[in-house]
């Protein structure tokens, strides 16, 4: 079956024709589910700071989404066509826009096409947008390798698509997950949200919902080229009334192995402009968040060099909440590719690659330890457990009571892990 | 500092004179921290059965211990002695018994003395007992390797020590840990009890407990020598009227890369006659509870294939409970060794050994999304997070949608783990 997975990459690769693709420039990308630790919103939002679990909730839909049967994806040709016109134009723009996928879009394009206008369907767009944008940018620049694309069904509606990339020349793991979910709130998830602040009016028992989102870890081989991990969400709860509770979620944020700061600044800086462009005050709010999300209390480290993170974002209006999330996932690209173009080459020793390896191991005690989307899709019965744990490194590990010299570069980046540094000001 | 405790180990190894110690014979040995998950006991402790909580707080002693400064241990020199005699001889043989610990007891000598009918101070024996057995045993097949010895205190009363052997051999890294630990339980601890059916007095809003336990994880090179874990401990908490309430729990696992159904067998028998000597109704019960225990939910799987598992044994006496405990300690050598040299030389292929990474990465998750002492002891402030998480593997591996192809041996150790089997009847 691992071999035959593996087949299955490389035709994944023919298909795709990732090779050939034109360079994907700086097209904008959203993402998935991860769940929140301290709040921040653009304005009223903030009054609910405290609605920690709910938000999880919202955070965990992709991978609740993570149920059923996973298939082989059919993958679309793809043509150049520019967004603004896609988004813009009729239904043969937005078949164009599907083209680009990395497979059919979850809620199949009949559904996109009858709700156009609704935020459901301009999000799964745009998370399926941004999937697309970030598999091409990664297997256009580690030409030795393909995706896997597995498009899996849920039971009780919806589905989603997995791409990973493994083993290539740059990229270790590359994993880019979307789901698209809908049903029927669990009592036990319905519960949740109301122990942690969120009034649910239901209808004969039911409340409807539907979560999607995208979400990303890439872990490169280079231990100069730093893991990034991205994840953009969206969550609608429909009430007794007939009316919407909803909110976004997400953030973007980076664990380099080695410090180096002129990267973590392009990285802040790139952040800082796509969050300056809604509000000043939410780059400041969602770099703390950040800091204090990816916390593994444990070791009195953060997980890397942060970047921003949010959660249960509903103010000042859903348009202006989907186009700040639209300018992070547009961030994503040149936040990250830079970095990797500029180290990928770099020469490292054994004891280098053996420090990442330990850094590595330290990103798999905050995964499962600590995030709560991942605790909460394997706790979740029938989870897609490998859309979950795709986020893990290829490998890891732990050396008991392993300390770096004092002064040595390994010191110097876990300072900044214990001590969080303002990047940009 | 890596090189640093490099240098300790090397240094250690020449303080213990491991190299030129006589072969470790079939010596009992006993062990530490890990919580239940179903219950089971020697006879009325069965109407206790649910009071896993209690069972894992007791479990998660050793964890706790896991407070305080990391020191240096002063190696003893040990002397040839039959256990026997010591335990029935006056004060040179009990310290004749303690030159052959990896360090001084906890307690000190001294103490250890003054109570020496006490449960306590004879458990505190077999435990540093069980740790000088087990790691003079690794060392002497693992001729190249050493243990590094720590010795730490903690603050609020007792302290452990921590044997780890890293790289060598045959030993890919072996932990084995003893923590002592006393003092007033927490009010967030004694609650903990009580809601789990545990009815505790408390004199003036303080509840005086002691625990103690021995605990090891052993993950070998070789994929076709099986990771083993062992762990025995006791707790006793004194009430207002100054009685006390007592539990011991502990088990010992196999959790082979490869299944080889003859070493199955041998762990299990050895395992079961250890048992049969007390009661022929302890094995099966507690053959179950460890296959229930060791269960990676979101796989599916358990982690290896078994062995025994029980908590909150506190019947039919403690005498009877102490002696039963003391039989599984002293098979836990009997039970690995042979495995361990029957294989150690065997030829194996990288794609063999990329398993045995896979199935570590399945171990990884089950102690840091499962285990409830580890959840415990990450969880509370102040803990020995080394000490803890020393049960970790030196390095493993994560493939998305790993499956070995039908009938291979990999999808047949899959199958025992996935449906446990009956080794002995």
């Amino acid at each position: 079956m691992a071999r035959l997975l593996r087949g299955m990459c490389a035709l994944g690769a023919r298909e795709l024709g990732l090779g050939a693709e034109p360079r994907c420039c700086r097209s904008f990308s959203s993402g998935g589910w991860e769940p929140p630790g301290s709040p921040g919103s653009l304005g009223r939002a903030e009054s609910r700071r405290r609605r920690a679990g709910l938000a999880w909730a919202a955070g965990a839909a992709a991978v609740l989404a993570g149920l059923g049967l996973a298939q082989r994806a059919e993958m679309a040709r793809r043509q150049s066509q520019p967004r603004e016109e896609a988004e813009a134009g009729g239904e043969d723009e937005l078949a164009r826009r599907c083209e680009r996928f990395m497979a059919a879009p979850v809620s199949g394009l009949g559904a996109l096409r009858s709700r156009r206008g609704e935020m459901r369907s301009r999000m799964e767009l745009l998370i399926m947008e941004t999937q697309g944008q970030v598999c091409r940018a990664l297997a256009e620049l580690d030409r030795g390798a393909s995706f896997t694309v597995d498009r899996w069904e849920r039971k009780e509606g919806g589905g989603g698509i997995s791409c990973v990339l493994q083993n290539g020349e740059i990229f270790e793991k590359a994993g880019v997950n979307v789901s698209v979910v809908f049903g029927h709130l669990s009592e036990e998830a319905a519960q949740q949200m109301r122990s942690r602040g969120k009034m649910l009016k239901a209808k004969d028992g039911k409340l409807p919902f539907c979560a999607m989102g995208v979400s990303s870890v890439i872990h490169p081989k280079n231990p100069y080229v730093p893991t990034i991990h991205f994840n953009y969400r969206y969550f609608e709860i429909e009430e007794a009334d007939g009316s919407k509770q909803w909110w976004f979620g997400g953030g973007t944020d980076l664990t380099p192995t080695y410090l180096n700061e002129e990267d973590a600044v392009h990285f802040h800086k790139t952040l800082k402009e796509a969050c300056d462009q809604h509000n000043p005050e939410l780059y400041p709010k969602f770099k703390k968040w950040c800091d204090d999300y990816f916390y593994i209390k444990h070791r009195g480290e953060r997980r890397g060099v942060g970047g921003i993170f949010f959660d249960d974002l509903d103010s000042p209006s859903k348009e202006e909440v989907f186009q700040f999330v639209q300018s992070c996932a547009k961030a994503i690209l040149p936040c990250y590719i830079p970095i990797v173009k500029k180290h990928c080459h770099d020469t490292f020793t054994p004891e280098e690659k053996l420090w990442q390896q330990i850094r590595r191991g330290r990103y798999v005690e905050f995964n499962l330890v600590y995030d709560r989307g991942t605790k909460f899709g394997l706790a979740t019965p029938g989870s897609r457990i490998e859309s979950i744990l795709m986020s893990l490194p290829l490998t890891a590990r732990w050396e008991y009571m392993h300390s770096p010299p004092a002064n040595s570069r390994e010191a110097k980046i876990l300072e900044v892990l214990r001590q969080p540094k303002d990047w940009v000001h």
